[in-house]
């Protein structure tokens, strides 16, 4: 599959209000809830990239330092950064909206990991992605080194092969991104 | 706050059906609805040792390697395995059962970390947690690691300063657990 | 089928918190959302007896004295309690938990009915229950006059062959458990 | 209170379509699902007559024959048959229709118990019920008897003093309707 | 198909109570969730005249006067009120409860048109309506200029050829009811 | 408020997925609950514009003609057209995607009119808009006509003064819009 897709032919948005039933006692949005909405607009973005049905394979490590509140509305945009073989890793950016006060707050930011499979549930390989702006290609170049995060920490690659991972912790860059 | 919990007094279990509202074009459960549902078990876990309300403050990466089908019956268990002053780290395993088969898998395995919040949202000290058993031990060993990965990921801590981490990395010892 | 199995292997826990949509306008627990967890956990229970689909045959009479609040944290344990050929009645125990005021009360207990069916939806037979524990054997012991209460009351038994229920009423043991 | 209303002025119909998630693995309505509607529409029904809180305090055991399935039609009609100080019983009845195949049946009958409350969840007296048909009446008449078994089953009622329902077992008339 | 059938055999009531999820910031009933009901109850009634798969073909204009508050009980009846081959019109009224202050309100009237497919999503013939009271020959009667406006409005008819519609712009009646 | 808005400031991308539960026999999106998203997200692009508790007014007259399969990936957009006073008029446009098949469709457009409100649920004023593209100015034309069409519907103006949309009828341009 020689094709090549670019970042725009994958971006989805998606809005939700915060109702109810998805807040905590402090009626604020329940971190779980979020992280449905999450996948849920991650694996649109993996569909649009790939024309398949996809499963998420991995979430990377989420932050929660915003609450959102009940009443918010919350955007939710996701972009396929790379591709490898049948696996694609997603960024999502989430802002929340308290519209009667027109205040806007960027609030998490997060990387899911979906592939591609066939209707037997089987792996199938996907387009690449074409990276053109300043930061689709830095998230073209943070993808392999987030990648090899992922295997360490699921035990499927040993911590010494990790080249690109591990020149974090030499100290000559800063964390990944 | 001298008092010290045990983790048998965090420990929840939680009981769910695959119904067809959670399940992708696979008939598969969506990886977003167990992330909510790991969330849902944790925070009650993180309740129960700290008998406060509890916000989530990071969910750490999470591999997606079984599919769960629907009709299956999940169970979760809680346990939290660390307290930092306000923060606690809870463990969560999960199970996927075909009872008609009569078979049961270990299907996932995550950490979210929770803040205890006095009812203005504010942190408040929690117990420490003691750990008698010893898988209760090695989890609460292997939690300092774990908070270093996850400051240097939010990057909120220096990578050379992450001392238990970086040792993973000098391949002396395995990936975190 | 010659098989017997234990009580344990029939156990299931859920955990459940109430949400702004399960409460009534004085923010309690409804009864009928109640009664719907409680038909799902003892479901699990019967299909883990019989490792077979089970369908609800019968709720026995279901007394509603404790309120149990928005916010609190509700526990179902369930487990069979006695099989008929193929029915099985499963016992249910309901606690729930306002988990900051560190108060867990034991709220509902309840007697429902299921049959094990093939894919056609006909009865078949499941294994029997070996009680083992003091309460399991009078849980076991109860169920007979507890059955002929249910069939009395569905008007499929004359109340004259009700030997087992008809004591009761001849005031020389207490009332049906 | 001297008020007398009719039956007619609580009486409440309900109707829901079977949808996915309210079905088990062959199709069917859940129990729990059907025994969740049953409590709304009584509820209702029991709030008509008193313009009050109403609160569950009992469903009398309910016998499920007739499996119900997915995108069939349910109606639930609901009505007081008898006050008793502050509680209030509820009849329900159930017709499942499959419109396409023209066909409705009537699959379920139950009896719930509610007690009105004020604000501060405080029992509060009702209006009496006048029934005027003869059916009417004869569920009026059976409240008593019900109510008996009802207080006998929860205990509250030592069965010597059920006199009531006593005969039943006496062998002089039919099981409770 | 040679049938005719009356109103009264496409009478559907439905009841919902107004739950916390179903509500704006000010505590009432979103308008998007009463059309959801609408579209329910009003397609029930479809299927009753023509016993037959059916799906939305048109909502009519809706006006919304009436807030309704969480906590109210809110009571929709719909019934066809002509039928033009393989489609239905139908009539859906709306009340608000609010049952402690007794208090009823009539606060929607709304029309949707049905089509009545097989199997194979195909428009099918449905039996003929036949009008018995006044009001249902009034409301069979508006039915012609209300499908003229419906055409017009999607484009689907010229202005000049709706003759039932153009006569409310020549001010010889009042407004379409 | 002499303040004037752009419509860029209003819109509001929404995206879901066809479930299960939102589909009727046939496996297509209910109309109803595609009526219950327009009218969350044109709340949004009214909210937006106003920055206020905004509460649904009306919904324009809708057309269903494309059915929208399960598993599609359905968009909604909103912008607001016009507002007068209080009220808002917003237009929303549907997209239905099968991604795997790589086919996107527009499938509806609907416009909904809403009041902007304070904490009292009185009416308050709004910016004006101002339309800049010729489609804007196109929308914001035709408001004023949809106005008269809605205020006549709902018996709140006399055809006879509706100067603008009586045009329609005098056959000299075409439907509205």
């Amino acid at each position: 599959m020689a094709k090549q897709k670019t970042v725009k032919e994958s971006e989805v948005v998606m809005t939700e209000m915060v109702l109810p039933n998805d807040t905590n006692t402090l009626n604020n949005l329940m971190g779980g809830k979020l992280m449905h909405w999450m996948d849920i607009v991650a694996a649109i973005a993996a569909q649009k990239h790939s024309n398949r049905i996809v499963v998420t394979a991995a979430a990377d490590s989420i932050s929660f330092k915003h609450p959102i509140a009940l009443g918010n509305v919350v955007t939710l945009k996701a972009q396929v950064t790379r591709s490898f073989n049948s696996s694609m890793e997603v960024f999502i950016e989430v802002w929340a909206e308290d519209i009667p006060a027109n205040k806007k707050t960027k609030t998490h930011r997060a990387f899911f990991t979906f592939v591609a499979v066939d209707q037997n549930g089987r792996p199938i390989e996907v387009p690449q992605l074409k990276p053109e702006s300043e930061l689709e290609k830095e998230l073209f170049d943070g993808a392999l080194r987030r990648r090899q995060l992922r295997l360490v920490l699921a035990q499927r690659m040993d911590p010494k092969d990790a080249v690109e991972l591990k020149s974090i912790f030499n100290f000559q860059d800063g964390p990944p991104k």
